[in-house]
Order: C-alpha cells, then structure tokens, then sequence
C-alpha cells in the first residue's frame, strides 16, 4: 500500500470507530468483505444502496448512515493528537497483531495515549481484573501481584475501574513498572472521574488503549465488549475477585475462548467476591497465588510474537531514543531507571517506556537493583542479521 | 477356613498388632508370606531361625521378637471387648476391603469401638483434614462441610485432632450424622486429653478405628502412618487447611497414590494455614467450596464395593436390628430418626448406626425431614433374589 493509500485507510477507519460499536461482527464482516476505504465511502454516499451489503437489514444500515452522516475523522485524528494520542490500525508497525484473533469482532483500530510502544509492551502482559466492589484482601492481592509482575518485567493489563482494577494498575506503578489501560470510552476522557489522577498518571508512564473515538463515553455495552480487548491482547488474565456472572469472568472466559492463560487467585469460600473466581478455578482456570506462579505459567510457553532465539530485532532497526536508552545501561552489572534516563538525555518515563520494550524484545533484563544488559544479546542480533 | 482356624488367625493377628508397627512393609511381607499363625509361631518360637524369614536383619528381629515375648493377645482382646470394641481382620464380613490397595502396608487387622458396621459405613466416606491450629474460618468450613455431608448421607472421617478434624466430627455430629475417627493410639485411650467428650460421643454414635491394640499411645510416626488409612478407607480426602509439608498434605498425597479423590478448600492467599492447600489445588487436588460439589465428584463415580443395580443385600441378609430399623420405616414419606427408634425398640444411637448402614446398601434415603425407604428397593433386592 502506498504512503497516501496507508493514510486514507487509517482515515476510513477513524472514521468507522464512530459508526461500528466495538464487537459489532457484521461491521467486521463488512470491513473484511470492502476494505475500510471502500466500506466508509459507501456508508457516506446516498448513492450505493444498502443492498450491496451482504446481511445488511434497511434499519442497521440507516443507523450506521446516521452515524457516519455526523462523523469527523480529521477532527477526531486531531483531537487525539492534541491529547497527546495516536491512531494506530491493522497493518501499523505498532499494531498488537495478537488482537487478529478477534476475527471480525476485533477493534477496528485502536487510539493510544501514552508514550510507549502498544505491541512490544503487549508481547509481555498480563491482564488482572476484578470487582470494582472489592474486599481489603482483594485489592492487597491485586496490587502485590501487579507489583511483582512488574518486578519480574510484565506490563500489568487492567481497564481502570475501581476496585480491583485500580489497585492492579496502582501496584505496577508503585512498583515503576509497566501498565496498560484498557478504556471502554475515548482516551481522552475520564472515567470514572474518582480515577481521574491515576488515568493521568497511566497516560505519562504507559498506556491508555480504546476502540471508541476522542470523547466518547462508556455504555454498559462497551464495558462489556472492552474484556475481549484485555483477554485478547494479553498473555493470560488472572481474575482476582469475582462473583458469579459478573464482567471480569467475562474477561477470563474470551481469555479462555481465545487460548490464554486463564488465572485466578482464591479466597475465602465465605465471601461472595471470590465465589466467581472458585467457580472458574473449579474449570480450567489455574489457581495462582503470586506472580512468581503467574511468571511461571505464561512465560514458560512461546511467545505470541513468532519465537526466535535472541533479541526480536537487530540493534540498528531500534528506534533513535530506544538505542540511546540501550546505549546508556552500563556493560556490566545493572543501573537504576532514573541514572540510565540521565545518561540517555530523556525524562525518566520516556526511559521507562523504552527499558521495557527492550525488555520485550530481549536486550535488557530487570534485576532488583535495576537494569542490566542481556549477556551476548546485542552481539548475537548484530551476528544474526549480519549473516543473514 | 474353619471357625477354630478363623479364630487362631484372629488372635495371631491381634498379637501382631503389639508386634509389627502401622505400615511395616517387612512385617506386612512375612505376614503375607507365612500367614498370621506362622509368623506369630515364629516369632514367639526361639527355635525357627531368624534366617528363615526373608530379609530380616537380625536386629530388626530381635526388636520383633522382644515385643512377641510380653504380648498377650487374649488380654487384648478381652481389654477391647470389656471397652465395648473388637477386632477385625481381612476377610471377616465388616472388613473393609479397599484397605487392600495398601498393600504389604496396610493394617493386620483393625481395633473397633462403636455400634456401627465398619465396611458398610466406609462405602460412602470422605475424609475431612487439615491443620491442628486452624483459623475460626478453617474451622468453620471443616463444621459446615461434614454438616453437609452427613446431611447428604455421607460419613465423615477424620483423626480426632484438634482444630479441623474435631470441627469435622462436630460438623457430622451436629447434623445428626455419622463419623469414623481414625486413632494413632489404642480405641480405649483417649488422645488428645481435650477431645475426651467427643471422642466418647464418637464411640457411641459413630465408630473409633486404630491399628494399635487397647492402651497403646501415639507417637509422630503413628500420627503420620494413620493418615494413609484415613486415605485408604475413604471416597476422597478433603483437606480444609494445611501448612506446607503437613500432615494433612500426607493424607492427600496418599490418597492421590490410592486413586481416591483428592479435593481442598480454598483460603486467603495471605493466610499460610491455606498454602498446603493451595499448593495441593495448582496440583492434582479439585477445588470445592461446599459438600454439594464433595458429593458431585465422589458420587459420580461407581462404589468401591462392587456395583450392582438395587440394594446390595436382599433384605432377609440384614442383620436383625438392621431388618428392624428398615421394619419400621413408613411405607410413604419420611420418618426422623428418634420416632424409627421407638418403632423399632432401639436406641436412637442403634437407629442412627443401622439407618447409615441402611443407606449405604441402598434400602433408604436421608432427606432433610428424616429417612425414607427408596422406592422399589426392597422389592427389587427380593425379586432379584428370588429369581437367582
């Protein structure tokens, strides 16, 4: 595809995140069957009637005109630029390709806020959700196990709810790690307001993520389809507290549907929040009581990106900062977040977001005193591309 | 075999209980070798050389013949019957045959104090463990669940110990059901001194079980080698709360080696009375948080006894309080317990023993009201007699 050819299908599908609700299969059907460009042009245009499209009843195609009659693409790319996000779609280098697995429920794209890099982050997380309505035991085990994940160089996937979610995405933080945000409204916008600090604080050090455009606001619907992105684009999810039919099961059943590791962590028989989680643990959940067994589980397997030895990419092809990060840790030994940021000449966030897709792909390790380089790894991916 | 050779046997037996410690295999391989009455001749015999038993060390003898020397058998057995107890042994009728899976490790015979018939009570068991100093939580999941199962027509074993186990007698008790303990000490000692009101409320409305003849005193390696009868005799164990490398968790791991079901009840990460157990459910172990989903999994699954369509026994085979008790069951609906008694001219205790036996060969169902004959049962087990 061309430059001006890669850049009307990034508008088109902009532009399609206003009119396809997230999930919305027959949109995806369509998507697949016209391309983006093509599937926007006839939703704009009086003139091709609705039955070209296959499976399209009179009254969903006049909802979706509706919608595209008022929509904004050009506004909207502005409005996330403006907020410090971006647009990224199948086919982008930053695209977390594992989100394929959707099928035609998958995002059509996704906005992102956040100064790190989705899908090399995506490549090591792991999803930890939960009630909003959380016990005290509930949010200590969210956030210790989010802390050691990060510890361990996870990136902590959460969709920023209260309760058990705030307290996952708390525990990485705390821990100056990695998380991410699954949002079910525009990344430019807040909810629930009492997380307005906390989504701030994700928005500078990792990553808000959402299908729906700049400004729109969360349904019951969106809340509920949003669990397919975070079961989806992660490693495994591990389900905290829960009760029975509630939305963070949800989550662990797409996880389970979708061949991701499916966790929970027990609690007492006698409170109703863990009723869900036992219920899922009495299935093919696997009953995890730290992230060292969390660790253990879903990076003992292969990753979702194609499995090589090494580094996942030569040292030359990393981008400008990333190799003055990577130049900047010591060559022995290990060094802290904030002294490699002063060596590279960046903030300590912007250091942060690329130690951790160094991490991901291979050049770098976290230790408890810090960062460290990968023995032999950027001479091994030197070797390799050399002699290929 | 005739009676006198039945009861030579029966008395070797006994005597080598004061012999050979729970679980010798050595002692369990000459016995299987010789038979009862041989081995006891020997052993008494300065005569028969040492060397005429495979594998024996001379030391290991000694110590053997030592104790031959001041056992008395006929003591014994005089001792258990003055306590209200006996002594049974493989291929009497109220031997439980599925001791069998242990091998040249499991019991010579067992001493028995209670009312109530061994084998018939063990068809439908499970064992209840865990931790002596257990949480107010593990002890009231240990109550709740053995209520539950004894409530189901199940019989809850246990060892007697403090915390768990005695909250699982209590737990059956309390529900007005039936409960074995298994003993590390003789069926007339009482250990622990605390528990001497329960476990005399056991022997009169449930069943003590110990391999150890009247007056003998427990110690770590008789606790230890209990729980693998706990496990042999029963459906499944269900461990409520164990530390790590506990005892608890040595009754599990046995019953995983016999085939039995293996379940446990989930805690509080934070709490390390539930990390055995937790440990056990990332393993092997099932998750159940109630005595229904205990049933589910036990249930399902065909007697140990061999399985047959209808009671077990045809009703004129009963014992005669057995074919009393049955006797005095309404033809419709549900009697309770005490007023079966009175019809029947027993003691409620006498009832209650035969009821369970009742229940386990398939004559008569607990409901929540009392006990009710299964319908057809009767007829079925002399139809299918009659027409043998």
């Amino acid at each position: 595809m061309t430059g001006d050819g890669r850049e009307a299908e990034r508008t088109a599908r902009a532009a399609l995140t206003r009119v396809i609700e997230p999930g919305d299969e027959h949109g995806g059907r369509w998507l697949r069957e016209f391309g983006a460009v093509e599937l926007w042009r006839r939703l704009r245009s009086a003139a091709a009637g609705p039955e070209a499209l296959s499976g399209a009843s009179r009254q969903r195609i006049g909802g979706y005109r509706l919608r595209a009659a008022t929509a904004d693409p050009d506004r909207d790319l502005t409005a996330a630029e403006g907020a410090g996000g971006r647009f990224i779609c199948p086919g982008d280098e930053e695209w977390p390709s594992q989100l394929d697995d959707l099928g035609d429920a998958g995002p059509l794209g996704l906005w992102v806020r956040g100064p790190s890099h989705l899908r090399i982050w995506a490549l090591r997380s792991v999803a930890v959700v939960g009630a909003r309505a959380c016990t005290a035991y509930g949010a200590h085990m969210a956030a210790s196990l989010s802390s050691g994940l990060a510890e361990r160089g996870w990136v902590v996937v959460s969709g920023a709810a209260f309760g058990i979610d705030g307290a996952a995405h708390r525990g990485a933080l705390a821990a100056g790690g990695a998380t991410i945000a699954v949002l079910a409204c525009g990344v430019d916008t807040v909810y629930p307001r009492g997380h307005t600090e906390l989504i701030g604080r994700i928005a500078e050090q990792g990553l808000l993520v959402s299908e729906l455009p700049p400004g729109d606001h969360p349904t019951r619907s969106r809340f509920i389809l949003r669990n397919r992105v975070i079961a989806a684009l992660t490693r495994g999810t591990v389900v905290v507290e829960a009760e029975y039919r509630s939305g963070s099961l949800a989550t662990a059943r797409h996880a389970l549907k979708l061949g991701r590791f499916t966790m929970g962590v027990p609690g007492p028989v006698t409170s109703g929040l863990s009723a869900g989680v036992h219920e899922l643990l009495r299935g093919e959940g696997v009953l995890v009581t730290d992230a060292a067994e969390v660790v253990e589980l879903v990076g003992g397997i292969g990753d979702l990106a194609p499995v090589r030895s090494g580094p996942l990419l030569a040292r030359d092809l990393l981008d400008p900062v990333a190799a003055r990060v990577l130049e900047a840790l010591p060559g022995r030994g290990a060094a802290e977040g904030r002294d490699i940021a002063r060596e590279a000449g960046t903030t300590a966030d912007e250091a942060l977001a690329r130690l951790y897709e160094l991490h991901s792909l291979g050049f770098v390790e976290r230790r408890s005193a810090g960062w460290q380089l990968v023995s032999g790894a950027t001479q091994t991916a030197d070797a390799r591309r050399g002699g290929a």
